[in-house]
């Protein structure tokens, strides 16, 4: 039996689903793939813990309940070195714009061989292209499901569902936020601010809402897949954005009166001048298929040379089944 | 750069599709997965041809040209035995009562170690249990995308895409033909007979529609998929079946009066007896993800235990978007 360990790097909300989601599978692994998985190391800024045969549900809790102040002799590279992983589940927060403590880890990762499923958006958006080369390199996965759209099929779309088609254009509702609040705001007329109080009270807002509402959220997962799918070389700040926030009471109106739905899309679309992304607010027909993409839910669009179109809507949005893309991605690895 | 030898049965409308196709897509396989795959059989009930460099475009047009008797001395196994091939794409006539020379053919390439594509259903249908296991004992794949909706990702879906997640239920508008046949006798009033018959002029329908029009054609996919997803035992006469042409003109007004539209579903369940599928024509509600599907657009829709649901509609239905769903099954074995 081939023993699989990984680490674990973020130890949030997404991180305890990923080490509780394992622990149910792992006799699933050993019976299907004959794969020994086991959770080696966990660590986070404050430190990390580790357990050459597997940390222990008592030792994670512990970990989990334990609140330490920033430990600025913590090295969280220095530690995964020393974990010995085959694995890498990045879990951490998204440092945007410089990659943060997240592109440490992945770097660190591949460099040593080892395979990497990110969840976090920040060391993709800032620095895809090296990464790939660096799992290129060492013959190794980069795998990125948990960090666009999870449990919504994105980058499985276009690199395996039509894997040999030339892809002609994609199109999405990545963010679930974004989506809820426009689908308030238009089905039950009330203002932007009330539709993002209800969000935020429901738990499907954050309490600064500004990256799900502004269109970071979107933009980022349409630069990571442009990247990834269409070897792209855009950068966050190549992407024309717009945000929910955008759209005045008025122009709501208007759309509505003419039958038109607001939706947040984001786009990837080839050009001859290259790879070209971009966030809109798009009044969108009855008859187009994002019209009915209401409340939380993502859908994403793609155009093909010989399959045609696929539409694919859904995927639930929260944690655990964010946890559950991040395995997807690790039973792809551990199954070939 | 690593060598892969394809030998195609069946050469008609899709195995044409099949060569031309990867004749396209051979550079990029070179390029992209250092993988030098070539044609190098091609055998239908008639005889074979055979070139161990490649079969040029030349052999294969004169192939394709040629008519033919059936000729009783050739054995279509022998001369697979004699290819040396590493894959096998079986896109012959389906033969879904006994599985025919179609089940032969893969038999005996999984017992050689060649990894098998079928887009004929005959096989998977009549033997899709042994054959999985032959597959697994000898180390290779068995890849069945072409048979299970093709363009439309199915089984790729509930084995890749929500991968570790339980699939609770599967329902899909499977066979684009019965789908035109029923969107046409709502949408124009025109009657069964009317709409086959349009549908024949288009090429969309069979001239002998039975197989597509009286549940044949989703009961075989809907079989496949439960066998091949959650290692089922069914047989085809497991399934309950219902055809478009098991409704009355009376109904089909009924329906409209009050809203409804008719769309033939096949679906799996799990109970506590055991992995059941079936056939039905379900009256859905304008609300119901199905409701838009129309003409010959196909759908399906996944239910998960912790990824919530999944709908995906589309993929176009004819022999180039078939033939590029065998090529992407090849893909997958190929960059493994």
């Amino acid at each position: 039996m081939k023993r699989w360990n990984l680490v674990l790097t973020g130890y949030g909300t997404i991180g305890k689903q990923v080490a509780a989601l394992l622990e149910q599978r792992q006799e699933r692994y050993r019976e299907k793939y004959g794969a020994d998985v086991r959770l080696v190391g966990v660590a986070r800024s404050t430190g990390g813990i580790y357990a050459g045969e597997g940390l222990t549900r008592a030792a994670l809790d512990a970990f989990g309940r334990t609140e330490r102040a920033s430990d600025a002799s913590f090295s969280g590279t220095d530690f995964m070195r020393s974990c010995y992983g085959d694995v890498l589940v990045e879990a951490g927060p998204s440092d945007i714009a410089t990659g943060g403590a997240g592109l440490a880890y992945i770097r660190c990762a591949l460099e040593q061989g080892m395979h990497v499923i990110a969840v976090s958006k920040g060391a993709l958006v800032t620095d895809y292209a090296n990464l790939s080369g660096l799992a290129r390199k060492h013959g190794v996965s980069l795998k990125i499901s948990g960090a666009t759209a999870a449990a919504l099929p994105t980058i499985d779309l276009l690199q395996y569902n039509v894997a040999g088609c030339e892809i002609l254009a994609v199109e999405g509702v990545f963010t679930g936020t974004a989506n809820y609040v426009l689908t308030c705001m238009m089905d039950e007329g009330i203002s932007c601010e009330e539709a993002i109080a209800r969000a935020q009270q429901m738990g499907v807002a954050e309490p600064d809402p500004t990256f799900d509402l502004d269109g970071w959220d979107t933009a980022c997962k349409v630069t990571i897949l442009a990247n990834a799918a269409f070897a792209g070389q855009l950068k966050l700040a190549d992407v024309p954005i717009m945000g929910v926030r955008d759209v005045s009471r008025k122009q709501l109106a208007a759309w509505k009166e003419a039958g038109l739905t607001p939706k947040l899309v984001g786009s990837i679309r080839k050009t001859s001048a290259g790879v070209r992304a971009a966030v809109e607010l798009l009044a969108v027909e009855p008859t187009h298929p994002f019209a009915s993409v209401k409340g939380t839910t993502k859908a994403i669009r793609v155009e093909t040379d010989v399959m045609g179109e696929l539409l694919v809507i859904g995927g639930k949005s929260d944690p655990t089944a964010a946890a559950a893309a991040a395995l997807k991605d690790l039973e792809h690895i551990i199954s070939r």
